[in-house]
C-alpha cells in the first residue's frame, strides 16, 4: 500500500474533534449541550449581504479575478482608510477566508524549515497552516497571570535565529482576547525592523473591542512597517459570515504582494457568490456594529463576573474578540472536557469547551486551561457557568 | 527589507497573465478579442442551481463541516454510483474547487522533494500546486503526433525513483483533450501497483466526451486501485459553475482520506453558499447535459475541421474536455500570441490564445504550440480560425 507523507502524519487534528462524538452521544441521551467551544457567532448576518445574494442576476457563475474584483478591492480599501489603514486596492489580494491568506503569507516568505515566532497560546489552526507549509512555529510564552500581554523584547530576541522569517500576532487575540497596546506594537516594530523580519498580523477581530479606553492598533498604522507588515483579514467575524470564506492579505511590500498573487493565480479565484455578499456587506450600517458590540460587551462582562465567582478559577480579562482563556482547578482540562460530555449533566444540560492545550505548541502548557467562546446569549452563558461550577466541584470529588 | 522565499520566487506566473495587458490595449483600440485562451465556458449555469441560491433562507452564514455537509456528500456519492464509481459519502472530502483537492492530495502523500510523474503537456496550475507543496514534477512526454496518448510503460518506469510518490493524469485532458482508454488505465494500474504509487486522476471533464464509441474510464472503476487511486473532481465545468469553487477529493484509502481531512479542518470549511448551489446542481436534468454535449461536439468538429484547413498546422484530435493543442507554422507561439494582440487585426478583430509552453515543465517543449479552448459559439470559432489563418500568413511575411 502506498504510504502518506510525514507532513500528512504531522498535520494536527482539530483540538476539539475528538470531543465531537462525546457531544453527539450526550445529545442522543437527551442532554442539552451549550457550545462554548467554537467561534461561530449566533449574530445574524447583515440583511444587506443576504439580500445581495438573493437578488443576484448571475447567469454564468464564472471565474472572477484571482486577486478579487477591482470593484470589491476598491471598496475594501475605502473601509481600511476609514480605519486609518492607508492602503489602495492594489495592495490587497482577496483570499478564500483568512485561512488562505495565512497560507499565502507563509508560502510567500518561508521555505521549509524557516521559523515564525508566535506568542502562545495562539489560534490552533496556525499549527495546521505551518505544517502544511513546512514552517516551524517557535512559540514565545505569554502568561494568564499577565493577562497574556506581549512577552518582553528579550524573550523574542532569545528565539531569533537565521531561520526566523516573521513574528505572527493575532490582535485582538484568539484565544486570549488580549488587545495589544500602541507601546506593544511599537516594541514589535522595533524587533522586526532590527532583525529584518516580517510582522504578520491577524486582525480579523479588529471591530470586536469592548472598552471605551481601548483602541485597535493595526500594524499598518503609523509604525513605519510598510516593508515588514502583512495583514490577514476576513469577513467571517465582522459580518457573522464565517461560511462565506472571503478574506484578504494586505501588504505594502510589492514583492510580498506579487508573490501572494502567484499563489492566488494557481487556485484561480475566490468564491464568486461569497464575494457578492462581501461587497454588499461593506454597506452594513454602523448601527449593526454598535448593537453587536453592546451585545458582546455585556456577554463578556457577565461571563467574566460569573467565572470569577468560582473558587480556584483563574480568568484572563479579555479586551477584544469573543474568547477567553480560563484556568480551572482540575487535574487535566482535556479529561475534564470529555467527562463533562460523557458523565455529567446538571438538570439535563452540560457544556462543551475547547481544552486549551491545542492552542499551545509547547508540550505540557495550558493543560488546566480551556478556551470559552462567548458566542451565546447571556442567559445561556449564565447557565453554562453554573454547570461548569457544579461540574468542577463534582469532578474533584471523584 | 525582509526577503520573500525561494518557494515564492519559484511560484510560476499564470502563463497567459503577461498577455493580459496586450489584450486590454487591443480592446482600448476598439479591436474585438476572441478569447480562446481560457476554459471559462459561455454555457449557462443550470437554473436549479441559480434558483437555490436566490431562494436560500440563511440568516447566519455559518461555518459548515470541514469535509462538506453529510447531505451533500450523500447525494454526491449517488452521482458517482450512477457513473459506476462505487463510493460512499465517507470517502469524499469536499474542497474549495478542484484546486484545493490537488493541494490536499499533494500534501497528504508528498514531503518536500518527493516526485510526481505527469504526462506532459499538463494543466499549467499543476506547476503552481507542486511548487507550493514542495513537490517535484517529473514530466513524461506525450506527443501531438500520437494525439497525446499515454506514453509507454517503459517511459514511465525509466523515471520512477525512490522519491516517486504518484502518477497524476487529467482525463479527459486539459490541455490535450485526450481520453485515456481502458487499456491505458490498465497500464497505469499495473505500474502504480507494481511500484506502490498513488494514481491521482483529475476527472473534472468526465462528462465532456463527444464520440459515441468513447467512454470515460475512472480510476475507481474496476481496476483494483482501491488503495492507490485519488480522484480530483469539481463542479466548475460540469455545471458551468467555475466561480462556485466547489470540488472534492475522493479516495477509498482511509489513511489518505483521514489525512486530507486534517488539511480540510485547518481551513475550516468549503464556501457555504456555493455548496447550496452545488447540492442543487445535482438535480440538473439530463437534457441540460445532452444539449451541452451536442453543442461542444459541434464546436469541436467545426474547430478541428477549420484548423486542419490551414497549411502547416498540426492539430491533435480531442475526444473530450473542451481544449485542443495546435502546433502552428510560426517560429515561437509566445511571440506570435503577443503579436496577435499587439500588431494584428482582421477587420478589427483578433484572437487571444494560450501559448502551450506553459503546459510543459520541460524547457523548450511546446514552443510552437498553443492551447485553444472551444468555449465560444460556432460562428465565433469560425471567425477565430479565419483570423488565425490570416495572421499566420501575415506573421510569416515579417
Amino acid at each position: 500500500m502506498p504510504s502518506i507523507s510525514t507532513k500528512g502524519i504531522n498535520m494536527p487534528e482539530s483540538p476539539i474533534r475528538k470531543l465531537v462524538p462525546y457531544a453527539e452521544n450526550a445529545k442522543k441521551k437527551g442532554i442539552e449541550v451549550f457550545h462554548l467551544n467554537i467561534g461561530q457567532p449566533d449574530i445574524k448576518t447583515p440583511d444587506v449581504a443576504l439580500e445581495a445574494i438573493k437578488n443576484n442576476t448571475i447567469e454564468v457563475l464564472a471565474y472572477g479575478r484571482s486577486e478579487g474584483s477591482e470593484k470589491y478591492r476598491q471598496k475594501l480599501a475605502n473601509y481600511y482608510v476609514q480605519h486609518k489603514i492607508n492602503i489602495t486596492a492594489n495592495e490587497i489580494v482577496v483570499t478564500t477566508g483568512g485561512s488562505e491568506a495565512l497560507l499565502f503569507a507563509m508560502g510567500s516568505i518561508c521555505d521549509p524549515g524557516d521559523e515564525i515566532i508566535i506568542p502562545e497560546p495562539f489560534y490552533a489552526n496556525y499549527n495546521g497552516f505551518s505544517t502544511a507549509s513546512g514552517v516551524q512555529i517557535v512559540p514565545v510564552i505569554s502568561k494568564i497571570e499577565d493577562n497574556f500581554a506581549l512577552p518582553s523584547i528579550s524573550d523574542f530576541e532569545k528565539l531569533i535565529t537565521s531561520k526566523t522569517k516573521a513574528i505572527l500576532i493575532c490582535n485582538p487575540g484568539n484565544p486570549t482576547g488580549y488587545l495589544y497596546s500602541k507601546e506593544e506594537i511599537e516594541k514589535l516594530a522595533e524587533i522586526v525592523k532590527k532583525h529584518d523580519l516580517f510582522l504578520i498580523a491577524d486582525e480579523v477581530y479588529r471591530e470586536f473591542i469592548y472598552d471605551d479606553d481601548a483602541k485597535h492598533q493595526s500594524v499598518l498604522h503609523n509604525f513605519g512597517l510598510e516593508e515588514n507588515a502583512i495583514i490577514i483579514d476576513s469577513v467571517s467575524k465582522r459580518y457573522s459570515m464565517c461560511g462565506a470564506r472571503i478574506g484578504c492579505l494586505i501588504s505594502k511590500n510589492k514583492e510580498v504582494l506579487n508573490t501572494a498573487l502567484k499563489f492566488a493565480q494557481a487556485r484561480l479565484c475566490p468564491p464568486t457568490l461569497a464575494l457578492i455578499a462581501s461587497e454588499a456587506a461593506l454597506e452594513t450600517p454602523q448601527s449593526y456594529f454598535d448593537e453587536v458590540t453592546v451585545e458582546y460587551k455585556s456577554r463578556r462582562d457577565v461571563l467574566i463576573s460569573e467565572l470569577s465567582s468560582i473558587e480556584g478559577v483563574k480568568v484572563a480579562s479579555p479586551k477584544g474578540a469573543f474568547y477567553c482563556v480560563v484556568e480551572l482547578p482540575v487535574d487535566n482540562a482535556d479529561k475534564f472536557a470529555q467527562w463533562l460530555l460523557e458523565d455529567f449533566n446538571l438538570n439535563s444540560q452540560t457544556v462543551m469547551v475547547a481544552p486549551a492545550a491545542g492552542f499551545y505548541s509547547s508540550k505540557g502548557f495550558g493543560t488546566k486551561q480551556i478556551r470559552i467562546a462567548y458566542v451565546l446569549k447571556k442567559e445561556d452563558l449564565i447557565s453554562s457557568v453554573k454547570i461548569l461550577k457544579s461540574a468542577i466541584s463534582e469532578y474533584n470529588k471523584i
